[in-house]
């Protein structure tokens, strides 16, 4: 990676948003180890373009997506490609945690708001309502599928310190990021997500 | 089933909308056997609250849904809760087919507008704009997951002649639903679906 580019650090449980322009590269770095990042995409200027699991999946004919592959909206426009990947596994099925989901899955009295949460109030700022949140490109989250019984398993990233996933957009965007709030994500503990963006190639 | 409830039916590669109260047990018939219908639900005064495949799936710790499960919406509430199931397969990961879906997969030049036009055209009366259409419900759908590779393909429903799924409302709803427009799915060739609605117990 090009030195110039500041990397930029998500705190522990929570999550941030920014703008990325057609042709740049946004790269989420896993600095120390098993630690999820859930992504977000959504157009600039028509907020209700946003990528889709449903689209990607179907069109992919795979739930795992790595180098090359592209992130699709739901009016069927490539949002994403990605163009690096150390790891090759990644979720594109299960929504962002969220206050529900530590209640209904980790029955906590408190929940934390969760990766769900913490893209709400990031996105607010951008126009985003939590209604408009849709499952999330879940970077470096390991979940694994029993073909025969239809199970699924939340099991530890495979990610190791350093390891990073490079996205190019296709179209100016607002991104949402964060570092997840789920400890079955994550493999019991939370760590920092770091990202850098590079400029478009000329 | 009691017999003074009438059956309607959606006419192959068509779809319709109508209104679900809470208590009603909607039941999805497949006629002739090897046929799918695309099932969305939406709140009944608050469209923005809609089924959702990602907490669904994430709550259930499971792909494939039948008897006793929930569908949930994308505020963790339940909608729909799954009350007799005769085949036990059916698909939440995938899309409606789409105009998109025939160029991007079957590279047709002149597609056929799919599940999603014909729930948009459907449910545009109830005030359901196409880009609220998210992963739907698909009945009798049978994709299947390989656990190693991540690969989905889509085979042949295992529903036969008179095969039917009921879904009891956990509250007022608009449901759309179809008869699947995708030769794929519906092994080769197109084929109505019927349904009918009983009123809630007293």
């Amino acid at each position: 990676m090009p030195p110039e580019a500041s990397v930029h650090e998500i705190a522990p449980r929570s999550g941030t948003a920014f703008t990325l322009d057609k042709g740049e590269r946004l790269t989420v770095i896993d600095p120390q180890g098993e630690q999820v990042a859930d992504l977000l995409a959504f157009v600039r200027g028509d907020l209700d373009e946003v990528i889709s699991s449903g689209r990607t999946l179907d069109y992919a004919s795979r739930i795992y997506l790595t180098t090359g592959d592209p992130i699709y909206s739901n009016r069927s426009n490539v949002l994403l490609r990605i163009v690096a990947d150390t790891v090759g596994r990644h979720d594109f099925l299960l929504t962002p945690c969220s206050a529900d989901t530590f209640r209904i899955i980790y029955g906590d009295a408190h929940p934390h708001r969760g990766c769900f949460g913490n893209l709400a109030a990031a996105l607010a700022p951008y126009g985003v309502a939590p209604d408009r949140i849709p499952v999330a490109f879940n970077v470096f989250m390991n979940v694994t599928v029993d073909g025969g019984t239809g199970e699924l398993k939340v099991e530890p990233p495979l990610s190791q310190a350093g390891d990073h996933v490079t996205f190019e957009a296709e179209c100016d965007l607002v991104i949402g990021l964060t570092a997840c709030s789920a400890l079955q994500s994550n493999n019991g503990s939370f760590k920092p997500i770091r990202y850098r963006i590079d400029p478009a190639r000329t």
